[in-house]
């Protein structure tokens, strides 16, 4: 068999990038745990129509279906796309199981049949996080889950290197309530529109909104001007009043952002800041919004986004309303690993080699082993009684920093060998794990 | 939306038996790391004639497919049916940058096309442990991962209260030499009807190979007592030369199979024993065999297996000859939570539901959490300022022990109360993390 080659837009670690991932993943599941959110996997399929319920991503849907498939299978099954759509229908079938409101997170994969370019996978890891009422469920909640995913993002930060974040703040009701409030008919396609800010610019979107919608020079100066303010303080409410406009529904949303903001920033300032261009593609969002990025690698695009759903799901007695936010592990990691700007400070858990003497000491060896491992060393015994110096190099080509010689364990970095009892001997404690290694 | 219902063959946790599950997947995998064994994921897609190169299952092969794939779409794609295949093909594909013997674990979905019945799913979850050589592989590696698995069934049981398991060993050598040395032709049909023991009994076993292999009597009896050999020490050498079948193979096979079982037995006394009948139906094994059962849960079948494949894969210049073994997680867990033997002390990592005195002084509420967590201590805020009687029910239904007043903690079991200061209370240890409950 000749050398297999890479599917495009289904990437794959080798074992030093998977340890920044396990570590990512680490983080992100011991924080949300710190929070009480409880961990939910669900089945990588669902029943097709399920999906495609939005009608407009069915396109990029994966149907799954046996080889030899017969008549008598009933049930049109396709991979997810999301961790969402089948964490609604989980919440739905077990509702009666579940007590509300329903704190979990969810790491697993999605799959989407897109065209594969730079930032866009078809297999990809996502990790959720949610919190979803039976009927009602306060605003505090909206704050709540921020802070969940700016701590995981701080210790990424801090403990592995990551980039800092930034995470973008908007408001649907405060949008919509403004747009209405210029006396517009549509305020969803104006938040379409404004969305482009990015990729057309402000003249680009300005001949949308009066080619396109037929807006006045005042609503589109307006509307640009909503879109401009970005203030990490509550500076922005008098921005926003400032533009003259009066709704109720926008004093709602001014009043929604301004408590998320208040109770987030107070415990991650500069990492949140309100951003009313936010609104996000998503139609089923109705109230706070969500994006992130990574400061300094802002073109990978949003790394965590999510935001508040006055109905996640329903079952005609009862509705869900929810709040989310998704961390885009692949999204995040796929390019920082692959552009070499993390990696591992070896590419093996193990923290020592026990040497081998001769084949018929083996079982020495691995006692010597058993006795670290008992105290949570991880280690491995030499596969071959090779030359020694044969065996320092095979610890070497792995990034192991110690190898063990019958009673002395030498640091094969420095060179400098010591007099060691397994059942004492301890590593450094930043040698104990691999490291994470960043470089920018 | 109706109530959806569960997909036959999907198996899916609620959040107590996901605890389950989360526990024994730490524990497969920091047993693994322990010992080196680096963690690996692949993609859940292969090449759809990668996987059927083995032709006999391709029939429950999941094929994926884009809803609206167009003609340019090239590969034609298929979900795993096992981790071994995408192993091999991630050793050939990335044998330039990984350091041989290989050591690595791997935990992830598979899936499976088949018709669900009791122990089999179509989509289960499974740990595997391989070591792969890059053209040799010695002995002592076979002994190395029923080292591995053992440790972590151990584990399973001591601290989570599973059922012990025995491991039984065979020898595809030993069988085929044996065989051989009693003048058959072919071993592999013998192997395949002696497989059947369990199934079909002595008597089912010797018509089969009376009527279909043309064995006579004395061959069918040697067969049956080789079948029959099954012992925890090395008494097994002297039964099967007792038979008087004399053959290279069967010498060799007689040697590893000491070998491994010496070194193993040796640190788990009774936890694995010589079985000859062992054969596994795959035919890529060439040496040592491995099954694992739960003491008094046989009926749910072989819960670890594996074995020595001397070409694991190979790329025509190179080839890897590997060792592996398989943890089936789905197969022992679905069962055992399914009926109720195995749970949670709780549904939440909470241990403290910080409550709520009213909705003005949440921010004190949130910072009593905020010092809680900082120290380790899972914690979740009432998500309502409802009365004192009302925020016990909620941490009692999801099995939160403890709920924080202001200054004071109350062990909502027992009513204890005490004054506490968030900075430096500790819960009994034992109440940290969810505890594992296991009911027989």
């Amino acid at each position: 068999m000749a050398r297999p080659k890479p599917i495009s837009g289904f990437p794959e670690f080798l074992p030093a990038g998977r340890m920044v991932e396990q570590r990512v993943l680490d983080i992100i599941s011991s924080t949300a745990e710190l929070h009480g959110l409880a961990s939910v996997e669900t089945r990588a399929v669902e029943r097709l129509e399920q999906l495609t319920r939005k009608g407009e991503i069915d396109k990029e849907i994966y149907v799954v279906r046996r080889l030899h498939a017969e008549s008598s299978d009933v049930d049109e099954l396709a991979l997810h796309f999301d961790l969402t759509v089948p964490f609604a229908r989980y919440v739905l079938e077990n509702s009666g199981h579940l007590h509300f409101p329903f704190r979990r997170y969810q790491v697993q994969k999605s799959w989407r049949g897109e065209r594969p370019q730079e930032g866009r996978y078809r297999e990809f890891t996502q990790a959720d996080l949610d919190i979803v009422g039976s009927g009602t469920l306060a605003l505090h909640h909206d704050a709540e889950l921020p802070l969940v995913a700016l701590e995981a993002f701080e210790r990424m930060h801090r403990d592995l290197g990551l980039p800092p974040v930034l995470m973008r703040l908007g408001n649907r009701k405060l949008a919509q309530g403004f747009y209405a409030g210029l006396g517009i008919d549509d305020p969803a396609a104006v938040l379409q529109r404004v969305d482009k800010l990015d990729k057309i610019g402000p003249d680009g979107v300005s001949a949308l909104l009066r080619d396109q919608l037929g807006m006045d020079d005042a609503q589109v100066r307006a509307a640009l001007a909503l879109a401009r303010i970005h203030s990490t303080d509550l500076s922005f409410v008098d921005e926003v009043t400032a533009l003259g406009v009066r709704n109720p529904l926008l004093e709602e949303g001014i009043a929604e952002v301004s408590s998320v903001l208040s109770a987030v920033s107070a415990q991650f300032p500069g990492r949140i800041a309100a951003d009313l261009r936010i609104a996000r593609g998503l139609d089923y969002y109705t109230g706070t919004v969500y994006e992130t990025e990574l400061v300094g690698f802002e073109s990978i695009g949003s790394v965590s986004g999510g935001g508040r759903y006055d109905a996640l799901a329903s079952d005609g007695k009862n509705t869900y309303p929810g709040v989310g936010l998704t961390i885009g592990v692949t999204r995040i990691l796929a390019p920082l690993v692959g552009r070499g700007h993390l990696g591992a400070t070896r590419s093996v858990p193990s923290c020592v080699l026990v040497a081998v003497d001769a084949e018929d000491t083996r079982p020495a060896a691995d006692d010597v082993a058993r006795q670290l491992r008992a105290r949570g060393i991880a280690c491995e015994v030499a596969p071959k009684a090779d030359k020694y110096g044969k065996q320092i190099r095979h610890a070497d080509r792995r990034g192991i920093p110690f190898v063990w010689f019958g009673d002395s364990v030498k640091d094969i970095r420095t060179g400098e060998q010591q007099e060691a009892d397994p059942g004492t001997w301890e590593p450094p404690v930043g040698d104990l794990r691999p490291g994470i290694t960043a470089a920018w």
